[in-house]
C-alpha cells in the first residue's frame, strides 16, 4: 500500500474543502475537520481521512443538514443539551464545550445530552476540550446493532463506546476510549481478509452461535469484551445515549436509518466534572500524578492514549503518511 | 453445610445487637445492619453476616469509630461532600443519600464524595435508595492492592467495583454491580479449597508471571476482565474514589491500615442523575422498559439484578437460609 505525506494542514484544507463542495457551509465542515484533523494527527487512523466517504453519503443521501445550527438549551442548572437538528456531531459537540464546561465549573458536575446528531468520530476527540479546560469527562453513544446481550443470539447493542479523560497539569490529558464490543468489526474484517481464525468470544455466526470464523462473524453478531461485565457497561450506555437523553436506542436508529453508509441519527450522553469543585482543593493533579508514576514503575505498563499524544508530536513535525486508497476514494467522490 | 433458618428481622437485630455489644452507638449499628440485612435478603451472602466479624475486627482495633457522627458540606451546588469522621460507609451514605437526591432533582446530576469512610458493602445496597427517588446513580470505590494495571507484573489497584443503577415507576430498579477484577479473591480461595484449575487470564504468581493454579494466584495477584480494557476501569476507579473525592488510592489505603481484617479508611464516588431533567421530560420510563423488553425477548439473556429481586420475594416470605457455621464465629466473638 503506497502512502503520501500530508502536513496537518493540508488533512483540514482536503477534508473541508471536500465537506464544502457536497454542500455543508463553513461552520458544519470546519467542525468535522477538525476531528477529522486530529484522529489523523494522533494515528487514529479509522477515523480519520478514512470516514470522509461516509460523512458525504449522509449528505448526498439527504439524511444529514450540512448546514444545520445547533440549539442549547439549559434544562436545569447543571444539564445543557443540545439539539443538533441533524448536524453531523462535531457542529453539535462545538456549540456545547463552553456552556458544559461552564456549568461543570458552577455546579462541580455537568451533563451535555446531545439528541438530533449523526455521529461517527472518536469520542476521545470530544473529550478533550473538556479536559483541557481542567475537567475530568466521560461520554458515551450507541449506534445501530451489531453486538448481542450476555446470552442472547441476536444483535441488539452497539459497539457502545465508553470514553473517560482525566485533565493534567501542563499535558495532554489521560483519556481512555473503548468500544464495549471485543473488537470493531473492521477488525473482524481484516482478519477474514487475511484467512485467520480468532479467538473464542469474539463473535457468533448468523445463528446466534460461537465461532471464530471471522467471515461467520460478518454474516452474524460480535460479542461483548469481558462476557456479562461487558454486556451491563453496553446496556448502561444504550440507556445513557437512549432512554437518558431522549434518542434513539440502538435497535431505534437502525429502524430509521436509510443505510447510505453514513452514521444514523442518535444521541450521546457527555458528563464534565470539577475536580478542584469536588474535593474541595486543587491537590488532585499531583495525587494524580504520583498514581500515574505508581502505575509506570512497572515495566510493561502505559497510560491509555500515551501513543497517540506522541504520534501527535510526531506528526507535528514531519506530516502524516496518508493511504493513496484512501485519497483515491475522497478524490472520486 | 448446616443451615439455621432466620426472618429477615431476626438478622437484622443479630447484627445490630452484636455490633453495638462492640461499642457502636444506635445510628451506626442500625445503617451497619440495615446493609447487611438487605444483603441476606437478596441472597448475596458474601456481604451479609459473613463480613461481621470483619466490622467487629476494626471496631476492636479502633480503627473505625462506632460512634461517629458524619458532617456534610455542600462544595458546590451539585456537590455534596460526606466526610464519615472514620465510620462505617452505610453511616456516611445514610446520612448523604437525601442531600444528593435533593441537589440531583435541583441540578440534573449531583455527586456526593465520600471521604473518611470504610468500605465493606455491596455498591447495589447504596444505590438502591437513590434509584427509588426516580434517579439513576452510578458509584465506585477501591479498597487495598490485590490487582495488576494491564502489563504489569505487581498488585496495584483494588478489586475496584463500579455499580449503575437505573430507576423503573413500579418495581425494583435494574442496578449491576461488578469487580472491576475478572473475579473474586473469594473465587479462587474456593477453587484452591477444591483443587480446581481457573481459566487463563484469571492472574498470576508472586513473580507476576500468568498461571491458571489458584493457590499461586492467591500468593499473587488477579487480573482486571477484559484485560487493558477493564484495567482502563479499574484505573478510573482508582481516580474518582482517590484523586477526584481527596481521598486514598488502594496503594495508600494500604499503607495506612493496620491490617485487622476490616475494611481500611478510603474514598467512594457516587453519583445521581434525574432523567427527567436530562431528557426534558417522562417519556424515559416507557422508552427504557420497551428497551428491556428487547433485550428479555431473546432467550438466555435476563437483566442484571433480576435474581437478587427474586430472593427478596423468597426471603421476605420464607426466611433466610444462614449458616451455622457463619453464626458460630458471629456467637464466638
Amino acid at each position: 500500500m503506497t502512502h503520501q505525506k500530508m502536513s496537518v494542514g493540508d488533512i483540514h484544507t482536503l477534508a473541508k474543502d471536500t465537506l464544502m463542495k457536497f454542500g455543508t457551509d463553513d461552520l458544519n465542515a470546519s467542525a468535522v475537520a477538525d476531528i477529522i484533523t486530529m484522529a489523523e494527527r494522533d494515528g487514529c487512523v479509522s477515523h480519520g481521512l478514512f470516514r470522509l466517504p461516509g460523512y458525504v453519503a449522509t449528505l448526498k443521501s439527504g439524511k444529514v443538514d450540512g448546514k444545520a445550527r445547533p440549539t442549547i438549551n439549559k434544562l436545569a442548572p447543571a444539564v445543557v443539551q443540545v439539539n443538533g437538528h441533524n448536524c453531523f456531531a462535531p457542529t453539535a459537540l462545538k456549540a456545547g464545550h463552553a456552556p458544559l464546561i461552564e456549568a461543570a465549573k458552577t455546579c462541580g458536575i455537568a451533563v451535555m445530552p446531545l439528541i438530533g446528531i449523526h455521529h461517527f468520530a472518536a469520542l476521545w476527540t470530544e473529550l478533550e476540550p473538556v479536559c483541557e479546560a481542567g475537567l475530568a469527562a466521560f461520554a458515551c453513544t450507541s449506534y445501530k446493532p451489531s453486538v448481542i446481550p450476555a446470552g442472547g443470539k441476536k444483535a441488539l447493542f452497539g459497539t457502545n463506546p465508553i470514553a473517560f479523560g482525566w485533565p493534567r497539569h501542563g499535558r495532554a490529558p489521560m483519556i481512555f476510549d473503548m468500544a464495549t464490543s471485543v473488537m470493531a468489526r473492521g477488525e473482524v474484517g481484516v482478519a477474514a481478509r487475511d484467512g485467520h481464525t480468532l479467538p473464542e468470544g469474539v463473535g457468533v455466526d448468523a445463528d446466534g452461535n460461537p465461532t471464530r470464523d471471522p467471515n461467520e462473524i460478518l454474516k452474524g453478531a460480535l460479542m461483548t469484551f469481558g462476557g456479562y461485565k461487558g454486556s451491563s457497561l453496553s446496556m448502561m450506555v444504550e440507556l445513557l445515549a437512549g432512554a437518558m437523553v431522549g434518542e434513539s436506542f440502538s435497535f431505534e436508529a437502525a429502524k430509521r436509518d436509510n443505510n447510505d453508509g453514513g452514521p444514523p441519527q442518535g444521541g450521546e450522553f457527555l458528563m464534565a466534572i470539577d475536580p478542584s469543585l469536588v474535593r474541595g482543593d486543587d491537590g488532585w493533579n499531583d495525587h494524580a500524578e504520583g498514581f500515574f508514576d505508581k502505575i509506570l514503575e512497572q515495566d510493561g505498563t502505559r497510560l491509555p492514549g500515551d501513543r497517540r499524544v506522541a504520534n501527535r508530536a510526531k506528526h507535528d513535525k514531519e506530516g502524516v503518511e496518508v493511504s493513496e486508497i484512501i485519497l483515491g476514494k475522497i478524490s472520486a467522490l
